[in-house]
């Protein structure tokens, strides 16, 4: 029988954030076990930022929020996979739809795919 | 200008594996400087194994390699997306597609897909 494994990373486990009717991965975050009962609970994905050392429910400044409609665990029970309903259409900070936005191209990233929204409209300081 | 951010994680970068035709998420793995390279220039995923901490070309016992066709950084340089042509149809040592089969279903976790080939055949001692 698996389990999530928050052993492995120290508390955290990396959850890659899919669409569920585009199958784009969106983005990948961090739970740790409370932002992980918090997501369930809630059914919005909420991650721990490493940076920020809180948590952050994803759409909580933009209401952008992703509802999450499916949960896989791998083999080995150290990585998340969610399929989510992404509010607003996108889920990059920069406005982008997914943060996998830069494509390798012999050798260099190019920025690649349109904005679904500008950021100084959503993030108003 | 955007750079893989190898320091982030301490030398490793989580790397998201897709399907390149179906898009269905195959498997997340970690990638070092050095594997990295390897995987720019033979373009076979290869990863570094952090239990048994060395390289590993996904397929070199299988045979099913996994072609990289499409290779994304995300916004902040610290996780990679490969779109690959995963050979032999699956991903997992299981013999699943996918290493994300087990669905979270009220509570549980519940395996999920069948299985593209039987690991006691591929995997001979």
């Amino acid at each position: 029988m698996v389990e999530i494994d928050f052993k492995k990373g120290e508390g955290l486990i990396p959850v890659i954030i899919q669409d569920a009717s585009t199958n784009d991965v969106l983005m990948l975050g961090y739970m740790n076990r409370e932002s992980w009962e918090k997501t369930v609970e809630t059914k919005k994905a909420t991650f721990w930022s490493r940076s920020r050392k809180k948590f952050w429910i994803k759409g909580e400044t933009s209401g952008h929020f992703q509802e999450v409609k499916e949960i896989y665990l791998d083999c080995d029970g150290d990585t998340l996979l969610l399929k989510v309903n992404q509010l607003g259409g996108a889920a990059c900070h920069t406005g982008h739809r997914s943060c996998f936005h830069n494509r390798y191209e012999k050798g260099n990233w190019k920025e690649t795919g349109e904005k679904v929204f500008d950021p100084k409209e959503v993030y108003k300081e």
